[in-house]
């Protein structure tokens, strides 16, 4: 039996917070000797709860093999967190409030994807949605970027994207894409209920199948020289007008539901 | 004389905005024979308003020299958009209806400088501040991030930010500073007058001097793994933020002045 593929995590925020959430996960956590201040006690405090091993050594590997990054003193080797299908997908979504989801529309770049999902965790998004073909998928790179924020918010590989939308929609959530020709401004669109975000990719936008199965488009900034936003800026800004539209709900967006086709 | 350093745009839609606003800075243009649609044509036009080149050469060099970009079949040679003294700056400021300013403390990484130019570009902002030491320039790599935006952009290279920050709270602007602790999200802040909104440095955030010059500290999201946001990714939530406040000043955010040192 090969022994399961790990991942590193590193600083104190990040390693805090897996402590937190998943410490049936964290293998085993490594310390520089001299952090001795609240931060660094309360990961070993952590670490002593959930049962894990803390290195003190003063050259670990585990640091040493992190190379030039911001790693305060603090990593921690980890099981990976698992892709998961639409199955797992849909099951999370019948236990989640008002689940938020992002969906990359072929994104190519693994930089991006990385950016996306750091800026999707930063935004309690339930998982990311990327289809299998002619996209980037979750490699060394974008986990890199995201510094992190793959070991905490999943990503869900599809074989259609239209199909998933559909699927998606029957569970009850509603689909809005970005466009920058969009009549309505982000603004105008209802973001509160259970939404997919739909992103498309860099240059291209969204594609044509998958901007017919949108609900409801939606504009954002788009006046300068460059003909669009970067595309994890644009989700962003669309995440970010759905965690104000939900953070005052009295402001009362368009309630309408949207035509469904 | 040396002969001025020029700077190659490319792709249509950021040539054409470069004919419509700035003809007298485009020296040539390269249009690829091929390109014969609608966009291509007013290009054609706008390059004929203005008297300058056009090349329809089969082998463009300067096409040939973009090497692998999405340049749709088009290039152009421009004059650079001269970088901004404070002075230029505060005249500027003295030209347009309520200003929009970003400040960026201590950004270190010139994709991250070229990033938040797109963005800036995107926003309609007046002018990018960045300090002399410590922080990104705008080099090659930055130029090549921002695809463009560099040359409607101006770019601030100031000695002092705090000083810089001092003076333009004496021309009417506030200062806004992005912070994750702030404990007014940025929702709940005033951004539809003249401002400065001011990002602090990845990783480190707002140097204390810094901070001590803001009128309001404004709260973005951060409920992840990742300790923050990427900066790029935090300049277009505040920017988009300014731009929906700005588009809907019906919606009343508070207007009373920030208590002044």
């Amino acid at each position: 039996m090969s022994s399961p593929r790990t991942e590193i995590v590193y600083g104190l925020h990040a390693v805090r917070v897996l402590l937190q959430r998943y410490p049936e996960r964290v293998l085993r956590i490594a310390l520089q000797p001299g952090r001795s201040d609240a931060r660094a006690a309360q990961i070993e405090q952590l670490a002593l709860a959930a049962g894990r091993t803390l290195e003190r050594a003063p050259a670990s590997r585990l640091l040493a093999s992190l190379g030039d990054v911001a790693h305060q003193g603090v990593a921690a080797e980890i099981l990976p967190l698992p892709a998961w299908r639409e199955q797992e997908l849909l099951e999370a979504l019948g236990q989640t409030q008002d689940p938020l989801l992002l969906a990359l529309d072929g994104v190519q770049d693994p930089h991006n994807l990385g950016a996306c999902l750091r800026t999707a965790d930063a935004c309690g998004v339930l998982a990311v949605i990327v289809p299998r073909d002619r996209a980037a998928q979750l490699n060394a790179t974008a986990r890199k970027v995201a510094t992190g924020a793959a070991e905490t918010t999943p990503v869900v590989t599809v074989t259609n994207l239209a199909r998933t939308l559909a699927l998606l929609k029957d569970a009850g959530l509603w689909i809005v894409g970005a466009d920058a020709d969009a009549p309505q401004a982000a603004a105008a669109v209802d973001l509160t209920g259970p939404r997919v975000l739909v992103l498309g990719a860099e240059g291209a936008g969204l594609r044509a199948l998958t901007r017919r199965h949108c609900d409801w488009l939606a504009r954002l900034p788009s006046g300068g020289v460059v003909e669009s936003l970067n595309v994890s800026v644009a989700a962003g800004m669309l995440l970010y007008e759905a965690l104000r539209q939900r953070a005052t709900q009295t402001s009362a967006p368009p309630r309408n539901a949207p035509p469904r086709k």
